[in-house]
């Protein structure tokens, strides 16, 4: 298979996780006779400092032109704590999103045995924890009408929904439980806010297109309650931007590792794939940053293209170097100095002779 | 002291576990030679029920004459899964809080000693968490212009804020950590939401006032992850509405029981108390509800006050049952059948008669 992808490497540790990534990606280009092209660009803090935009118009012609991309991080520190900063690197991500109409994002979380002593939660809480959470990404109040009134004193944000932007992640999310233990729970505010009652309204009827799967509903705040307390009642988590954001955040302590989580941004025409850690600048160019969930990012592009056998030896490399603790430093209780490329050079070197 | 207590005992378990709370204070009352009168009025479901309002004037009148207010809880899932219900038994607290001008919702979570085991949470994590939460509560989007489209398709909230809302409660916070660990995390998502910037701004300048405590800031995705990571890390945690609905039923989790957790609702003119726990409905009137969360609150209610022993005696109290295992099933590990109403006469005994 012939694949362009566009690698938008980042800030922080973003160049380095994705170039892991890019590694066993070429190495599974060559065992299994693909072409992967890969072509580069700038986004984020990085964009700014050299063109003044988070996302440059070249960075998006280019993602539009390929098949996939694979992204790294974005975020900087020197605009965090700056309210009057008029461009913010996160700006760049929200508009890729959006140009690309990538309105779901899909995040599994799933607490490997092998570590389940890492987790903050008690392993009787989380053994056997398989969630995917289904999270709306180009709607809601992230990119709602923003206002600042004239003497700076009065500030708002909309969240506005639309029938559509809830009917096509609930029928991605909905497929998903087909082919999982056949549950959605949908997460909401709808005792309080209309646009979750109109979420309700619209998930229970695209439901009814799918007898054989179960929905549930839960409020927003008893769900950040839930998650904690007993995450296995899960299996397709369904919510829209901001809560998913929440959420899935929450969620991703479960496994005791944010570097090993992968995300897919996936929409009509695009397909997007990134480690959901974010920039972590005070760990740039140290090596120590863990490559591995944009490792199993790279995965999740071979899956949806359908190289589900190339995605699988990843994940097996991967599971390989858990076990063998060919692991960078936040895993690694038994070797040390484990470097964020010699994690990569062990799976790129697994997938060319997989034992 | 003369006190004109409201008692607005609400649906589901509520009227049990209040009755407990007042038990309780009326012992205080006797002990101590206080005056605690009691009225009471309905609110949330039943007052739908018996007036059709959520929150009828007479109750709102009630309220407005008294010097605090002792809340059981509300909602009835009647109303949940209807979205067409006008009407809702949320509305009667979300109004309560703003006709009394209760701006703040004040949470302490605390890990005690003698039930880390029940814990979702490793032990190691959460020993000595002490925790206090300022949520604003009636402001941001729970309370903005909400809209539905003619056609239903399309569905919107309001999120908005003022300079003025911010800095009542930011004051509050403030006060608070002075006489605890001198930090306060405010929580938001500036990188993204307009009203986040305001709030970052405000509190930036209000902490000018209070040079003695430290202001960190969390992204509200990234603290739902410290939360469970690392809650020993925060002392006062101060958020705007529907974050700290998030985080602060999130953060309830820590203890091992929310039938545990207290919470002050306070404005300029009036406060009111109340366990966090909901209304429960299956367990109505089965005797198992917790009555602790409701007693804690009569003791912050003392504390409002400025009774400082008497708050302190509950707590003795309090302490006392949960060591001796005089506590409903959901904490019980060694007597069975120990009902809401017994527990509450224990403590009522122990005030009596404190050992
Ligand atoms: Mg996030
Ligand atoms: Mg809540």
């Amino acid at each position: 298979m012939k694949l362009k992808i566009a690698v938008l490497p980042g800030d922080g540790v973003g160049p380095e996780v994705t170039a892991q990534a890019v590694k066993v990606l070429k190495a599974i280009a060559q065992e299994f006779d693909h072409t992967f092209q890969f072509k580069y660009a700038p986004v984020g803090a990085v964009a700014i400092d050299e063109t003044g935009e988070p996302l440059p118009k070249t960075t998006l012609d280019l993602c539009k032109a390929t098949d996939a991309i694979l992204f790294g991080a974005i975020g900087d520190p020197k605009y965090d704590n700056d309210p009057s900063a008029k461009v913010r690197p996160e700006q760049g991500l929200l508009k890729l999103r959006k140009e690309l109409g990538l309105y779901a994002n899909i995040r599994p979380v799933k607490a490997y045995d092998t570590l389940l002593d890492k987790s903050p939660l008690k392993r009787h809480i989380i053994k056997g924890t398989d969630i995917c959470i289904y999270r709306e990404l180009t709607g809601g109040i992230y990119f709602g009408e923003k206002k600042l009134s004239d003497d700076g004193n009065t500030a708002s944000d909309l969240c506005e929904y639309t029938r559509a932007e809830i009917e096509r992640i609930t029928h991605l999310a909905f497929k998903s439980a087909q082919s999982r233990k056949r549950k959605v729970t949908l997460v909401d505010k709808a005792n309080v806010l209309e646009s979750s009652r109109l979420w309700r309204r619209v998930v229970t009827e695209v439901s009814q297109e799918y007898k054989d799967v179960k929905l549930d509903f839960l409020f927003v705040d008893n769900a950040a309650m839930q998650i904690i307390l007993n995450p296995k009642q899960f299996d397709v988590i369904l919510t829209e931007n901001m809560f998913g954001d929440i959420i899935s955040d929450e969620a991703s302590v479960i496994g005791g590792s944010i570097g090993l989580l992968a995300s897919a941004s996936v929409g009509d025409y695009f397909a997007m794939f990134e480690p959901i850690h974010g920039s972590y600048p005070q760990a740039k160019d140290l090596g120590i940053a863990n490559p591995i969930a944009s490792i199993l990012s790279a995965a999740m592009l071979l899956d949806h293209f359908g190289l589900f056998e190339e995605a699988e030896l990843i994940r097996e490399g991967v599971e390989r170097s858990l076990k063998l603790n060919i692991t960078t430093p936040d895993l690694n209780t038994k070797f040390n100095h484990i470097s964020t490329s010699k994690v990569g050079d062990f799976i790129e070197d697994f997938i060319n002779n997989p034992k």
